[in-house]
């Protein structure tokens, strides 16, 4: 029998543990410095073991599995990675990947790393809130170094599968970065940035649909966006440096009363997104050039 | 019997006629220069009567609706200004009040004009597209005159119960018009320019629940849009530029690395966020404070 480490079980790490019940030969190990989340993996099943030993844990697993936030990820990468044993492949579920295959160098030899990014989350985190069904329909994006073994690709492609993702795709750090930047780390900080607006509360009643669906994700976790956010910090701003540049286009023609070219730029961009929704209707098995 | 008059049978001015069947004792009268909605019309008994005479509509209605888009709205109000009749009521469904209000001033004697916007839509116009349950729920605003007589508010607050509105709120044209700047255009706003990004294409595939929630409204009707931009062209702009400050503001935390500030600014925003939506739950009877 095999051993799968899931190191940390709040809502990502609990839920995948759980997605991986009945996963080929492998037992699943679970490691929680905290005792609630603990006690509530037993009672729950979301593993075979628990313990709060992470080097036992860390020592016993053929695949380890980091679900830490990312500060704590880049801290346990660092920590450990003398204690991986020869042939183990160690991965982590960070929605950052740049920062984390960085810190990841300090793992070698015979000890494999490769990034990966399950796209799903709730806007509650905890062991409370997770399920074994959270990456079902996801895209699982991962990304290997140049040196990583094919057979741990196919065995993360395995296990992307029994987790219900829709499929695995396989992409450079800083593209992953780039792309997450801008369809999601962007969203967060518009929603956040449209909160900000001092007129907000005066609003309260006439957010119609538009309003709730751009600002839902407002309401998030300060700690975990800020470590998001902080580890792909220039990319991110560039991004938002692109969007101030478009806003300011439209603003500039609603002052200069333009109304001509405000159609034609309301044209241009509509037109932009019907071609998204269509691609994207077509676009099931749409993957990223590999590395 | 009395008579609504219903100008323009597109999406909104349809489900409206749709939505009044069995109003007291109104018929309705149904205006469209399109034949093929004409012949939609009366398939599907939109109205009581049909008819592609504007003048002819506007003499017999007690209530006259206009359905038009923004800028038709201020011509129709304009020509045929002298046409109806004393003790009529004229209102229009705009999503923008301030220019309608002042193109209505023209409208005097024994005429009342009260302003409205029924807040609901779809992403899809046309005749085809209605459906007299489009406003269950939604807010119908209400911007009166100083001198509109009480029993035609009366009248219109039955009119709204009897489509299904969840509340009427009267308001002012200049707040209507800055609230709907933030809460509804901004978010268009915000959505075109995410769509403008040169980026996009390249993260087809990657679109999560944020991005499509953001983005959905993006593939807008240009025309309509262009149109409520136009007339809102000054406050909107002022929305435009309060956003742009705040997106600054997260970026140049960003570009400094400074993360405490970081993580402050997010709590801050993501507290606002969890109040809005608190308040939220209480709220189904807020109202503006009326005029």
């Amino acid at each position: 029998m095999k051993t799968i480490t899931v190191v940390g079980l709040g809502l990502i790490g609990a839920s995948i543990a759980a997605a991986l019940k009945g996963f080929e030969d492998y037992q699943r190990i679970g490691v929680d410095i905290d005792k609630d989340t603990r006690r509530y993996a037993e009672e729950n099943e979301i593993c075979d073991i628990v313990t709060d030993d992470t080097l036992y844990a860390v020592s016993r697993g053929d695949v380890i599995i980091c679900c830490l936030h990312p500060k704590d990820t880049l801290k346990f990468l660092r920590k450990y990675c003398d204690d991986f044993l020869p042939g183990t492949l160690v991965t982590d579920v960070c929605g950052v990947k740049t920062a984390v295959m960085q810190a990841a160098e300090c793992i070698g030899g015979e000890v494999d790393f490769i990034g990966t990014h399950p796209m799903a989350g709730k806007e509650k985190g905890g062991i409370e809130n997770s399920t074994g069904h959270l990456f079902k329909g996801a895209h699982y994006l991962v990304t290997p170094r140049k040196e990583s073994k094919s057979e741990n690709i196919e065995l993360l492609r395995r296990l992307s599968v029994h987790m219900g993702c829709r499929d695995m795709i396989i992409t450079t750090p800083e593209e992953h970065d780039a792309i997450i930047a801008y369809t999601s780390q962007l969203m967060h900080v518009v929603a956040v940035s449209i909160c900000d607006d001092p007129f907000m509360f005066e609003c309260l009643g006439f957010e119609g649909g538009s309003f709730r669906d751009c600002t839902r994700v407002a309401a998030l976790d300060p700690q975990l966006w800020a470590e998001l956010f902080g580890v792909n910090a220039s990319t991110l701003a560039g991004t938002i440096g692109r969007l101030e540049k478009n806003l300011k286009s439209y603003r500039e023609v609603l002052e200069a009363g333009d109304m001509n070219k405000l159609k034609k730029k309301l044209t241009s961009s509509s037109d932009r997104k019907r071609t998204m929704n269509i691609e994207h209707r077509r676009g099931d098995d749409v993957q990223l050039p590999e590395q």
